[in-house]
């Protein structure tokens, strides 16, 4: 089999409309990036996936939707606005900068070839800062959200108040934020700008260590549901070096991207640190009263952090797949579980002619109350299933002659290629079924 | 029947978990809001409903999701780094900042009383302003999107090559935006960072006048469509001290708010303006060239750019009763349609004991892949009932001793307070029925 490549990615990904580089016409904006028809379709369906998953099917996780716009406290009780930072050098002749960890300081400036000019190490924020309101002074500097968790903490008492939850109980949000990555690289594995979708579960203190490991074992779980490949997961725990001051402990889902190992989403249990830090910041009272044991304590916390356009490329290099076909042609196909699909279905006229194009035309109108849908209508017929292998359309219906006797259409599967005759009576009922029973031959 | 105001919403909207306040622990940040566990499944109803009626149904929309972070060039041919600008003025006394529309010239200063104080008017650009990369100096400067339709624009081009669409076509997006409004007023209506659903459909120029008119029609049915009362939708017509130079005819879609008519939504000929002014700042040729007739042109643009934060704040005031029933009990009732409702379906145990909240928690979990669901066992069942209709859940399940001996259970419906028995074998698909049937009373 073939190797997947970034680079294959890529060129997938533009030439068929998943994603381009933000801004392309001027040149792109680095770190930045657009998600195109299909892109944006995966990108919701994981998206949504995750959101019922976590709100609609799973107990006592309720949702949030808080602002990137944020009190810039928020920024000094999480510790951002000191320590989330980057040391950085000048070369005193031409004024590059660089990360300092990225150049050889006794070396020469990779710009301007001078020796022994580089500053002293400064840190470099990686926050976006801006300012709000009339005036442009340090009183109104505030900062895109570098994380979606902060949201959540500063309104846990909000939502106590406010939904009749109890703990433990979840908030869980999807939504963006963004670094200031001085070195983005991977296409949108690290960009500028990114999704995220956090769950952070509020526990009683002394359960935390049973409910972390709850977590990650769901979490796992998600991933295989989602149709990923199990062999292409694995877990790395944080080693004393790695761990957060704060945290009790922490372990990363990682998934082997095309450049290797890499991290797709964090389980922390983060303890009382960020509401404690909330609580001594704001000056309010962030603890909670037990009504189990009118105890009165603020709650552990097992965060779940995945991040959402990782997840996007997670599906798009676990999907690649270069495939040599009996007699030696090469399709190229990605195998999207039918629930991430950008489109579940194509509705393909064999021939234009006697009127089954208008047939197909009406058929594909129909199935659009149920399904995303595509209508083709040009090249031979086995292109056009190419073309949907390759945007990982797990369904081709396919009208001819025989449909306008006896209703009755071609259902292909993109997996195994293999095609049965369904009645269009049963055809939506049939999708449905194979959608449940789909399994990834791996 | 009690008027609808904006505190009686604002209120609702804090007690049950709709929308907080930004950051409120901290003392709140001007002009941001969080949507709550209730806000946030408001807000994406409505998001999924117009995303699906947009691009799953209509013939000829992708969806697109742009990046926030643009190249600076983009806002300098779209006019927003000219043009975007309230204009102010300081007090030289205590240099207090004002927008030079909502104050007397040639009165005192409303900070600290002094009189002829003012400086001359400046304009005041109303994007947010940052820096991306390590260097903080004009060349670094970008700005965070103050509309959705500008990505859109810029990508016309990549779509057209990735994505087989043909002139006319739209291309749908959701996200958000931001402007740095010194005067945010009425809650959500008017904030700081806000939701944009935007559509711009491209055509032939000379077919434009006739797109306009029918995606007028298509956008007001959207909102019958949606459950809104025919009564508080109007259109207002653009005047021609209200038209924007390069617009040829634009329709605003106005609601009755609780502070009067507003615009919802507008419907606006931007001719080929956008694409032109890309063409000439960029350099690229973003002509089409139509297969039909082989003629090469740049395509008009038909708009229809809706708030979906304007859209939450609608769905609430046009939802909110307090409605006085036979025997003079008020209660506050949320009429919102079933698709869009928060909660679908609360499921409610008559009593405790004897099995019954057991039975009703299978229940519940049994409904949650159909339906957002809610389990509540706390209170006499009409003041469960009540909290139900507050928070405009259509509808409420209640299982008593009855469903132990025969499987059914009582269906409440929300509008009508009527109630009725349903077998449980037949409840999903009761429900499902009565969303499609669902008609609003006015």
């Amino acid at each position: 089999m073939a190797e997947v490549t970034m680079d294959k990615i890529v060129s997938l990904c533009k030439r068929r409309g998943f994603i381009f580089q933000s801004s392309e016409i001027y040149g792109g904006l680095n770190g930045a990036y657009d998600y195109g028809p299909l892109g944006v379709q995966l990108k919701n369906n994981i998206r949504d996936f995750w959101w019922k998953e976590m709100t609609q099917i799973h107990d006592n996780i309720v949702g949030l939707d808080a602002s990137i716009l944020m009190h810039p406290r928020v920024w000094e009780a999480s510790g951002h606005v000191s320590n989330f930072s980057d040391p950085m050098v000048d070369c005193k002749q031409c004024k590059s900068r660089f990360r300092a960890d990225q150049i050889d300081l006794g070396g020469a400036c990779p710009t301007c070839g001078t020796r022994d000019s580089f500053t002293e190490p400064r840190n470099f924020n990686l926050m976006f800062a801006t300012h709000i309101g009339a005036n442009q002074d340090a009183g109104s500097t505030i900062y895109l959200r570098p994380e979606t968790a902060q949201g959540i903490y500063a309104d846990f008492k909000n939502v106590v108040s406010s939904s009749r939850v109890k703990v433990p109980f979840g908030i869980a949000q999807v939504g963006k934020s963004f670094r200031n990555e001085i070195t983005t690289k991977n296409f949108i594995f690290r960009s500028c700008e990114f999704e995220q979708m956090e769950m952070q579960w509020f526990c009683k203190p002394g359960t935390d260590e049973s409910w972390f490991g709850y977590w990650r074992e769901q979490r796992m779980a998600f991933y295989h549901k989602m149709g990923i490949k199990p062999s292409s997961l694995r877990w790395h725990q944080h080693g004393p070096d790695e761990l957060a001051f704060y945290a009790k402990d922490a372990y990363d889902i990682q998934f082997l991207f095309p450049m290797g190992w890499q991290e797709l989403e964090g389980v922390h249990n983060r303890t009382d640190y960020d509401l404690g830090q909330h609580q001594k910041f704001s000056g309010k009272d962030l603890t909670y009263l037990d009504p189990e044991d009118n105890q009165r304590y603020l709650p552990y916390v097992v965060e779940t952090s995945a991040g959402l356009t990782r997840n996007v490329l997670m599906a798009l290099s676990d999907a690649y797949e270069e495939e040599t076909l009996d007699g030696g042609d090469v399709r190229t196909v990605l195998h999207f579980h039918p629930n991430i699909a950008p489109i579940t279905v194509a509705v393909l006229p064999l021939v234009k002619k006697d009127g089954i194009a208008e047939f197909t035309s009406k058929l594909e109108k129909e199935l659009r109350e149920d399904f995303s849908t595509f209508f083709d209508v040009s090249g031979a017929i086995g292109r056009r299933y190419r073309r949907m292998d390759e945007i990982g359309t797990p369904y081709c219906v396919t009208v001819d002659y025989q449909t306008l006797e006896d209703n009755t259409v071609t259902l292909r599967y993109r997996d195994s290629m293999e095609q049965s005759r369904v009645s269009i009576a049963t055809l939506v009922a049939t999708i449905k079924e194979a959608n449940k029973a789909y399994k990834r031959v791996e």
